[in-house]
């Protein structure tokens, strides 16, 4: 019988954060696409767009006026999934299968700053310095409402990830409770937190450098890293070297070097495929329930559809739906793909 | 302050298959949609297409000819994501984060029928009773190898699915291992029955059947419902009204009685935006690992990527993928949307 090699032969891996698996199937990137192909825009944006809602000194669809802002520029969401409405509540009958809750939250737009063409991997990096303490304001602002008990943070990139709007942006969508993928997250790094003494993702990160080939950038603060586990085909998680659990510890230093890993990162995405790469990207740290979170360590995941080249993305439908998220191409050949592209943004050579 | 209204508030929902909530927005429905839409594809297909590789009698990529069929064919898929090969494997090194093993499985594809052009709402009540007798009999010869602990079955339709061939086709993934969501689910039944001595999703099927809002297609064996806890916007899921683990223990009526199920369903569903409505659908069903499953309930998954029109679909990007899936239309108002609409389908009218 022949030994297992992770590099050919189909296999499940295991994701502590969330206590799942995922199907690798390495062999398989080898067949052919006769499927959907996602439109490539190629029109170039201009600096500013008069028909843009996000541009500064627009007006938005519910009537309010974009002031004249300068760097990065925050609003509520006109069209917010969360209200901020105290709602009263008698509780579910006991053992009721129509189990619901009222959840209080708020939901925000950050614009990454007047210029309606520029992405993060195109901005400089003191206007992604500027993003980072705008994220920090937001996380102490809205942490510190009462009722608000998680700040997501995250990024919808490109038409293909649900983006309406090409003015670079991302949301806040701060809430009482904690969401799905964060309580499992946290129950995953509290247990092993609880058992170790140790925290699971600083752990992990230690042994991702001792062998390396999972590492895209890296500097003195931060990583860049496909994970062992990355269900997406470009998958990567950013994680803060020393024990940090919430955007607002970062130093002076660690708030450069973090700017500095997301525009590298985001640069060698752009240059894959020569496209303004689509993801959706998003903060995990600890909540702002008011507790202390020693098990928690500052991480931001990406995921990004595309598989093969700007127009074919990676399907997640029947068989990811059903029963386990399934990949094509293995984490090590992602990161060495990563890796070796250069950090100079392609429309700048 | 005012009372909760679950027609109106935001709120979360409790999904106790799976153990995950789901945040619903009642009042999100309204806003404005200017982002991707989805290309519709309304060239009517030939009866037989000479270039599909599916169709009777034509040559696949690997060489071989499909046979002259005339019900359903099944072959093993030509780029399987798993391979039969018997692999040898030590163990991973205890407590490392790079936890990985080797997984055996077979892929096939089961077209449903030599009609490049008829999908399953377009087809005979007969025809769909001979998919549903090839699904049994795959179930079993599946089932039966000794290393195949689970066989997936289940359908991407449309190319918004990743479906990269129009001639109508599921696809059975059969495997050793439990997959992720199947594992959840069968973890969750296992504990409701050991505390209830009762089949989790025949009590909530009796619980739907009594207030009726959610049904939308009933017979005398099986009821189609949108989820209390649904996420996709039209999802909705088949489940039967006996106790049943597995499709092999479907007497003939049971079998008539899904397959009608499944006509009216489907068939609504192409009425909804008079398009052939783009899912990926899916059947649970008790493992075939050898043991008795009277946890299990037979039921079938329909995830429907759809929200507003034939060419806007609801994207899970963002926070759904960092927090929680997240809804804009109540499973209550789904609901009533599918039952109201005809069981003729649009294009024999
Ligand atoms: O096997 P197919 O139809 O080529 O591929 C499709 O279904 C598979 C199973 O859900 C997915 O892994 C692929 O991403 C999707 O494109
Ligand atoms: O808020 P937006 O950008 O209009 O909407 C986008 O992001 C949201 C949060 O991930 C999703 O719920 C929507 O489906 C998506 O289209």
């Amino acid at each position: 019988m022949r030994q297992f090699d992770i590099n050919e032969d189909p296999h499940r891996r295991y994701n502590p954060l969330i206590n799942e698996w995922v199907l690798v199937s390495p062999h398989r990137a080898k067949r052919p696409w006769q499927g959907q192909k996602e439109a490539i825009n190629t029109v170039a944006l201009p600096e500013y767009d008069p028909e843009c809602y996000l541009c500064a000194g627009n007006v938005r669809a519910n009537g309010e006026v974009n002031p004249p802002y300068e760097s990065s520029f925050v609003f509520e969401n006109d069209f917010a999934a969360l209200k901020q409405e105290a709602i009263a509540f008698d509780g579910n009958a006991e053992g009721s299968f129509f189990k619901a809750q009222p959840e209080r939250g708020i939901s925000r737009v950050v614009c990454f700053s007047p210029r309606h063409d520029l992405t993060l991997p195109e901005m400089e990096v003191d206007g992604i310095v500027n993003i980072i303490k705008t994220w920090q304001r937001e996380y102490t602002d809205l942490g510190n409402i009462d009722y608000i008990n998680h700040v997501q943070i995250f990024e919808n990139k490109g038409s293909v990830m649900g983006c309406s709007n090409p003015h670079p942006h991302g949301q806040i969508w701060a809430q009482s409770s904690l969401p799905t993928q964060v309580q499992k997250t946290q129950n995953s790094l509290k247990a092993y937190f609880d058992k170790n003494g140790t925290n699971l993702l600083q752990d992990y990160l230690n042994e991702e450098l001792k062998v390396k080939e999972r590492v895209v950038v890296e500097n003195d603060h931060f990583a860049a890293i496909v994970p062992f586990w990355a269900i997406w085909p470009f998958e990567t998680m950013i994680i803060s070297k020393r024990h940090i659990t919430k955007i607002t510890d970062f130093t002076e230093d660690e708030v450069a070097a973090f700017a500095e890993v997301l525009k590298k990162l985001t640069t060698k995405y752009d240059n894959l495929f020569e496209t303004s790469f689509p993801y959706s990207s998003g903060i995990h740290q600890a909540p702002t329930d008011g507790e202390e979170h020693p098990e928690w360590q500052f991480h931001m995941h990406f995921y990004p559809p595309l598989l093969r080249s700007a127009s074919v993305k990676k399907f997640m439908v029947g068989y990811e739906m059903m029963g386990e998220s399934q990949r094509d191409i293995t984490p090590e050949k992602s990161a060495e793909m990563l890796r070796n592209l250069s950090e100079v943004h392609y429309k700048q050579k």
